[in-house]
């Protein structure tokens, strides 16, 4: 059975797809590039999703829905925008029965239909900020597809704000970005690095767009969220404005910000391993999986008893399966959960139960302890706690041991080409340079990072002036 | 300002509309058909998917995702099915700039997709029954849209279930339409009648379609929910078998079943009034709005400390507002927050607190009373309790004031066409009469209740031998 998902260091690729269909998190659909969301990967992002939303209504932020027919020519009014999305759109020509008069875009993002509406709402200085968020589906026409990573469809959330001010919109954006950064951190124990993207790297009509990465296994960057300052971009393009107290007309200045269903595609790559997922238990379906192991009548009146006691010791808070199939064997059983990543597993069988202990099983380090019927709480409550922060522990090593501060091109390429990893080197700030890496060494740069390393230097490929360093990587 | 909103009995939908707008609910979209749901109507939306998502997956059902894009192929192998969903569809046949092979539906259900998936996940009896429920965007061409009730977008649930005998997804199917009518009426503060749909009015594609179906303030019926035993159609079609225990293949059993932000729309008519909304405090987004009522400095310090005092006994589970704007007026705050149907306001002002008192204002009712601090928390509860339960009340007296037993095709055509309502009505069960009553009257069979009136008759129309009376009326 060990076979059924491909070693990592054999082929990462066929690696993170067996994890994906094994570990039932999605599969293809009909339609080419399109996925299908199972159960165990929703439920997953639901927990995501719900996280997520509780942390962005505290920042004041409201959800809405708008609709994800966008006029053909609203996507147009912003040059930047056009040029970055017309190309991966899908376009409904015909409906009801009908050739339509103009074609409708399916959302690739919804900048220019929500600013459209915040022009209708916003009057006067009193309306804002207005912050909005949305969670949705977005379409965007892929060419080379793979699951949760970039699929034709995904689901996100997508913030739209608008301000008063230039400040308060930088202050928007930098709020969301250092959210999702905790999110990532305290959810999904994954630590990323922060930063602002190149000109040639940002969002298709902002002013600048800020990310977190993080570090996959294979050492290749993943870009978890975005967050845009967008200026007034689109306020001029779709006319946002509003009054001042002093009663003058203004545009507004907006920002968005994103993070979609690649998270889960982050979370599989920053902690799988070659038997399947390893879920941090903050975000997994379930925390426990509960199985009692019996072969007759007599065991079966022992076990399940405790099965119970166990169960209503955990009640509630703590989400737990109890695995009492009969038609699979218990190896079966045990590997169907690893691979599903459920962080413990509890094994309770006819001689535990004689000792009054149950065994606890952590899916990260793969170890066993038994334990006292009557402490299981408390050491759920503390394992829980524990694998959280080895998950997070880990991932952040494996960070630092794979960052690379490298000043010759020749070292940079040799890095790049050979195991991989973040590279942080001396940049002029050219795009000819940035452009010569991407093709060289398909490494761009992910971001230019908010606390610039102390140190001036050399452009690692042209040799010209450099204030900082930034982060080169290899990346989904 | 009262006559921002049309008064109910002059023009009935444009009250309707005026109440959606004005009370900030949804906006239209530059989109034909499209609409913008709000920030306070997203907050009701999300409300009453938090309430029926955790009853539907109390019954074992489990949410997913499927894709928003269907082949068109997909649709047109079940007949009715295509038949009754075609002239609805919006067709995508552009992506990525180029045409494609084969053109896309937008998903204006999801059996087809759903069951081809089904066909690859269902292997044995031992994956039966199979649950599945999604929250999803929904398109349907229409032409004559009205803001919820018919939307050429909407937000839905669609639940697709799987069985091994025909008797068990009869079950299910029945199993949600209570799930439905007790939604309604717990939370929704709506009766609702239950029965069966008559062949021309089932969903394409099923062998049966039951419905819940309220009585709006027009007394015109509005399908709340509907839930389909499918048979064996779509699993024929798609090919979803499961070996039996004895090691035969047989085709499945389907039911599928929705409710969608119809219920919206719902909400509105069964209890708004010519001030505005009238809303059920289980769902509204704020159930209570303090507004503390000042002039002067003094004022405010007197009125504040009591204002968090209020506040604090309210605290946590009580969804509630405080309005201190200075910018508005108190007649215009007032109005503000009984248009959008806050079930209670609670009035802070300087004579209040000199009494320990504050005045509690029902929406319901329009009733105010007078409360010491001490018993605000305990005397909001009661409100809560005593409101929603009132709502329910009212709407299930007009109910029953507003159901007609009639005998007589005059008797039928005068109700109809005068105020209107449910007529209860002896119907031979041909499709002939079924046609010339919706023809002559607009009123259209809602539904052939469970527990047949014992008495049998006369059909309405043609005198024909009836077991039972049906619903009938006219409806959105």
């Amino acid at each position: 059975m060990a076979q059924e998902i491909t070693r990592k260091d054999e082929d990462y690729s066929r690696w993170y797809t067996d994890v994906v269909l094994k570990a039932e998190l999605a599969d293809y659909s009909p339609v080419k590039g399109c996925m299908v969301i199972r159960p165990y990967g929703y439920a997953l992002w639901e927990n995501i999703q719900g996280a997520l939303d509780r942390l962005i209504k505290e920042t004041g932020a409201q959800n809405a829905y708008f609709p994800l027919l966008i006029p053909e020519s609203y996507l147009k009014r912003e040059a930047e925008h056009v040029e970055g999305f017309a190309p991966e759109c899908a376009v409904v020509t015909h409906g009801g029965g009908k050739e339509l008069e103009e074609p409708l875009v399916l959302r690739p993002t919804s900048e220019t239909l929500i600013y459209s509406m915040f022009s209708k709402w916003i009057m006067s200085y009193r309306d804002l900020p207005l912050l909005i968020n949305q969670w949705a589906n977005i379409i965007r026409w892929e060419m080379r597809t793979r699951l949760f990573l970039r699929t034709t469809e995904f689901l996100w959330q997508e913030g739209h704000t608008a301000h008063a001010r230039y400040e308060e919109a930088e202050e928007e954006a930098l709020l969301i970005l250092d959210l999702y950064r905790d999110f990532a951190r305290d959810w999904m124990a994954l630590p990323v690095i922060q930063g602002k993207k190149s000109e040639a790297e940002k969002f298709a009509g902002a002013l600048v767009t800020y990310a977190v990465e993080g570090m996959m296994r294979d050492r290749k960057a993943l870009q978890v969220g975005t967050s845009h300052n967008l200026g007034q971009n689109f306020a001029r393009v779709f006319d946002v404005t509003y009054q001042t107290a002093e009663g003058v007309q203004e545009f507004v200045w907006n920002t968005s910000w994103g993070v979609s269903t690649r998270l889960i595609g982050a979370l599989i790559m920053a902690h799988g391993d070659d038997v399947g997922l390893v879920l941090p238990p903050r975000l997994a379906p379930y925390q426990v999986v509960v199985v009692p192991i019996w072969t007759s009548d007599d065991e079966r009146g022992e076990v399940f008893p405790v099965v119970e006691k166990v169960r209503d010791a955990l009640g509630g808070d703590i989400r737990m399966q109890t695995d009492d199939r009969r038609t699979i064997s218990l190896g079966r059983k045990f590997y169907e959960w690893e691979r599903k990543g459920v962080p413990i597993r509890v094994e309770i069988g006819p001689k535990d139960v004689k000792r009054g202990e149950v065994v606890l099983c952590r899916r990260d380090e793969g170890t066993k302890e038994s334990v006292p019927v009557e402490s299981v709480r408390r050491k759920i409550d503390e394992l829980i706690e524990g694998i959280q922060e080895n998950l997070y522990r880990n991932a952040q090593r494996f960070l630092e041991e794979n960052t690379f501060r490298v000043d010759r091109y020749d070292e940079f390429r040799e890095i790049v080409e050979g195991d991989g990893g973040f590279l942080l080197a001396h940049w002029c700030g050219s795009g000819e340079c940035e452009s010569r890496i991407k093709e060289e060494t398909k490494a761009t740069l992910r971001c230019i990072p908010f606390e610039a390393v102390g140190e001036e230097g050399a452009c690692v490929v042209c040799g010209g002036e450099s204030k900082e360093r930034v982060y080169f990587a290899r990346s989904y």
